[in-house]
């Protein structure tokens, strides 16, 4: 993708359109008009949601392209890149072991399954923008890599000799690099964009917390102190950059501090100084340079979708259009055909609706500004609120007018109704938090069941259920589902307990969290919490892009962690007799604050619990505890580990 | 102040400058042109410091004004202020001791100032101004309550009896309002106007926490389980809403995981989700609310300011305008008189350069739009480049340009100096690292110092001497301070050693460090870093007013902490033998986190480790340890105490 494409668009555009017009002319006489309008509904397709695939034009690749974005090919594909990250739950160390015949069986289907789709983008775009392009080289060499690594290891495996599956730290490739992760990879090119600014900062950053160690070690190294922990306290200069480098998260404030301010109170000075200018101006720093930057690249980004839309619905215009008097256009049928080719499911009404915007003269055909701008007409959703009629009144009109029936609906539409739910899911509240073994408090849960379920009841019949049940009815489905799932639950409780004498442990989780989530339907009676609630669901999409950024490096962190400490640390239940149980199975670990925090189930044995260490790190707080009990079972040279992820999530997170 | 001012700025302009054009008429029969131009110049001094206060137009008015903002009042009263801060060093539990006599004579003194100030103030205001002006009846009610206090509490004491000096927690109302400290006001104000949209923000992510709490009390009350000190685990509702208050700031991130880890993997779940909801998502709205209200107050204030400023230079404007033709214009010579009264120090060149400027057609006359511009003008700093000659020159040519002179100063100015001091400093710095108890290594500091000072003399002899230390000349100033107090203090210190054998810790401290921060200048030699350097120094104002406003706020929670906690924790030297040593004099603290942290020198025993203890909860890192530990030697409510500094600073941390 060229970045200069932006800067020239004024001057591209007018050269873009004369010469796809010559293009156009050349196909008109060569395909049929179906095809034209499938070519044509293609490039509307991508406009509309912001695609930039290259794809050829002859009829054949564009079937085979619309068969590449068909969604169930797109699902199968994230199905598969899911499967390939979660085999390491299964490969040894294992979380739930599987013969290594299995697990490897699974990952060239995958593989295959990623080489298919290589293929399948190979044949849809031309050769020689495919081969241009580093993401698909980069997919391809990895593919290699792993096919290679896995024969390797495999072979190794028969002899005997135990090697490494060092290729699986490149499976996150498949998550960045598919075309479908546009989001992810701009998310990342973003980062890599800013950090040549942020390098400088980093590098000054550095220096001062150098300057301050040696510091630091002239002004308390020969004074004999002594840590609470009774270690000597900043004796050694790389002990002292490290206990500076996490004063600067905060993670050991005050107790790196304590020893020198014991021992004379004007040292504080020496820290809080330090904690200013380090942690607190620059993080200032860095987010200001981070944030001017982010804003430059991303105008930048949109800038260039906003000008390859434009330029994909210009394409699509130049294959449709006909010379009506002196300007070319596209004829009221064939712009319909087009839009419901391109958006199947929208309404009649609704695409009168489109057309009548776009050809506002009523001319009976569609110009090319107005033309242009279908593809975001089409992403504009269209809330159809018709008056349906509830089924119960067609079905039996009589018993759903009678008086009795006006009178419930009257009662469920009244302000009050709302206002006695919110009472009811008080006095919830207030019976959840008393105990629950006393038996009349545990009928009292049929009860409010028995009332949320009514409600929902009650609703349904008075509001139509398909509006009821619209897609932007967050709050009803909410719900619904927990109302539902809660009842299950309920259901399967009683069942066990009247069956066997005996509660699930599970069951009964279930149960807590769904009771107390019921009261979360307190906060929508409340206008202005609705508004937070509503931008906090729209943030969604883009925190999941997000997600996918950090699972990303939280892979990658986690395969090398597990390689370099599986097995190292081990956890023991609470009353074990096994050697070493209270220093986490490990000597190395006697009288450290790692085994006295009892931290022995944060270890690298699984990709689960490395998962779940990775979170801690990102979390900071006790994060040198952590590096320095793994550092104790390795080596010193393991902090470098914990610095690198610090360092890399801390670019992340402040993006 | 009103608020409506900017939003009607057009309509006002009009009806302002029509009415001072009158008011103006009416007393240029009245008072002599001096007496005008010092009016005139009074408006051009607000209008160029964006001061805002209303000042009666009475030639005695105009005087007593120019006598309230002269710099020496303004830095008296911020002495006063300071000395009526710092008397808390010396009140009782004092850091140094002074008998009730001194400091109250000083308080009574600081309050007389404070009186006398505002009174000035009254004088130079209009009286109904004066009277309407919130911060002035708030400054009164300051003053008369610190005096009731300070009597009652002195009656009170004569009578043997004790009381609080609660008062004094209203001392930081004297920095916020005082007339000179208008940017931390309007930091609190733009804070104030926040606070309501963060409000519900805030209520939500409670009713979060509160709900999360109640899951995680039925989820694990029950269990039975046990925290790493062996207390029970998530049984009271109270305790627990504290606990994940506290993961909410990370502090206790990943103690309070791992009893329900440990029991159960999965339970890990709840946490990562709790901190990814109440840290991470609420944290960043708390983050877009405040930002988005933040520049939306401060585009107010700003268009405020702009107004208040023209306004001003109109009223200048129309107290010297005189009719040439058809329009109001000021000529040249009033112009310049004005100026100089305003500007008296800048020089006839600059004058006569700012004349160009405003008149540029050379009429002899400067019209309105013109005169309007002049308050910017003149905060524009226009540095004098003067090819100035050296003064060795003027004393001693011959010798200053002799052969060997032109020499040495051709060799200074080469780029080669500036790399051979680098290599120097990094000679230096690997010199420093070293043991300085090799007696080589002390003498090598003597040469170092040598080439340091020989430096700067080189450079004196070489570039003027004024402009070598010019205002904006920010390395040299530093470089030359450092050096002379690395001389004074390393002779000092060997004086010391060769008189009694002694080396001064506190000198040798000193020394240390000079020669640690010596090694800074390399960083002025790479220009990305000198680049970054000189943004931190020209944001160090901004940062002084959030300073000021953060000093109000500790002052504050400093009183109220020593007033709730003062002697109830102690600190011993390490081998004392006083009772309970161990346990910071206090045996409600026996095997609690607080004294096994040896964290007893974090107190409330005078205002100067409270401040420390504040900076400490600031960094927010362990702050539950420090709160329980307070909690534990008085009442479980004094948690609050700490919640609330936390929330406060929250607020002004993201601000």
């Amino acid at each position: 993708m060229s970045d200069a494409a932006p800067k020239s668009t004024r001057n591209d555009l007018t050269s873009v359109e004369n010469e796809t017009t010559k293009e156009g002319e050349r196909r008109r006489n060569a395909v049929s008009p179906d095809e034209d309008l499938l070519l044509a509904a293609a490039y509307v397709y991508d406009a509309q949601y912001n695609r930039n695939i290259p794809f050829e034009t002859s009829p054949q690749a564009v079937r085979l392209y619309y068969f590449y974005n068909h969604w169930a090919m797109q699902a199968a594909t994230y199905l598969f890149i899911v499967v390939d990250l979660s085999l390491a739950l299964f490969e040894d160390p294992a979380l739930y072991s599987l013969p290594f015949l299995a697990t490897s069986l699974v990952e060239v289907a995958c593989l295959l399954a990623f080489s298919g789709r290589l293929t399948h983008y190979g044949k849809v775009t031309p050769r020689d923008v495919f081969w241009k392009d580093t993401k698909n080289i980069c997919v391809m060499a990895t593919i290699v890599i792993n096919f290679l690594d896995l024969i390797i290891y495999g072979a190794l495996k028969m002899a005997d000799i135990h090697s490494i599956r060092w290729s699986r730290v490149l499976r996150p490739i498949y998550l960045i690099n598919f075309a479908e992760s546009r989001q992810i990879r701009r998310a990342f090119r973003s980062i890599r964009n800013t950090l040549p600014e942020i390098l400088y900062v980093f590098l000054l950053f550095l220096f001062s917390v150098l300057m301050f160690s040696l510091m630091a070690l002239k002004l308390f190294g020969s004074r004999k102190l002594k840590t609470a922990e009774g270690a000597p306290y900043f004796t050694n200069y790389l002990d002292v950059a490290f206990d500076l480098y996490v004063l600067v998260t905060t993670a050991n404030s005050p107790d790196v501090m304590m020893p020198a301010y014991d021992y004379n109170g004007w040292y504080s000075i020496f820290f809080i100084v330090y904690i200013i200018i380090n942690t607190y101006i620059f993080m200032s720093v860095f987010l200001a340079v981070v944030y001017n930057n982010y804003r430059k690249h991303l105008k930048n980004e949109i800038r260039k979708l906003v000008y390859m839309k434009r330029r994909k619905m210009v394409d699509a215009f130049n294959i449709l259009k006909v010379k009506e008097n002196t300007e070319f256009v596209v004829k009221e049928d064939r712009w319909k055909k087009l839009v419901k080719l391109v958006a199947p499911d929208i309404s009649n009404a609704h695409r009168e609706l489109l057309l009548r915007v776009s050809d506002d003269k009523q001319t009976g055909h569609v110009d090319k500004d107005a033309f242009v701008r279908l593809a975001d007409l089409l992403n504009i959703q269209v809330i159809a609120t018709k008056a349906r009629w509830h089924p119960l009144e067609i079905w039996m009109p009589t018993l759903y007018n009678s008086v009795v029936s006006c009178f419930i609906r009257k009662v469920v539409q009244h302000k009050g109704f709302v206002y006695a739910y919110d009472v009811v899911i008080l006095v919830n509240a207030i019976f959840i938090a008393l105990d629950e073994r006393n038996p009349l408090i545990s009928y009292a849960e049929w009860v409010f069941l028995t009332l949320y379920i009514s409600e929902i009841l009650l609703k349904l019949y008075t509001y139509e259920p398909r509006t009821f049940f619209a897609k932007n009815q967050f709050w009803n489905w909410f719900d619904t589902l927990i109302i539902i799932a809660a009842l299950i639950a309920t259901l399967v409780n009683a069942g066990l307990k009247s069956a066997s004498q005996y509660n699930s442990q599970q069951v009964l989780d279930i149960v807590f969290i769904l009771r107390v989530l019921r009261l979360i339907r307190i906060v929508d009676s409340i206008q202005r919490f609705r508004v937070i609630i509503n931008t906090l669901i729209n943030i969604v999409p883009t925190m999941l892009t997000f997600g996918g950024l950090i699972l990303a490096i939280y892979y990658v962190f986690a395969i090398i962690g597990i390689e370099i400490f599986k097995g190292k640390i081990q956890f023991f239940e609470e009353n074990s007799t096994a050697p070493y149980s209270q220093e986490c199975g490990n000597p190395a670990l006697k009288d450290s604050a790692f085994s006295k925090s009892k931290y022995c189930k944060n270890n690298f044995n699984h990709i689960a619990s490395s998962f779940i260490v990775l979170v801690e790190l990102t979390v900071v707080n006790q994060w040198h505890v952590l590096a320095s009990g793994f550092a104790q079972v390795t080596h010193e040279a393991a902090k470098l580990y914990f610095i690198a992820f610090h360092v890399v999530i801390v670019i992340m997170i402040i993006k």
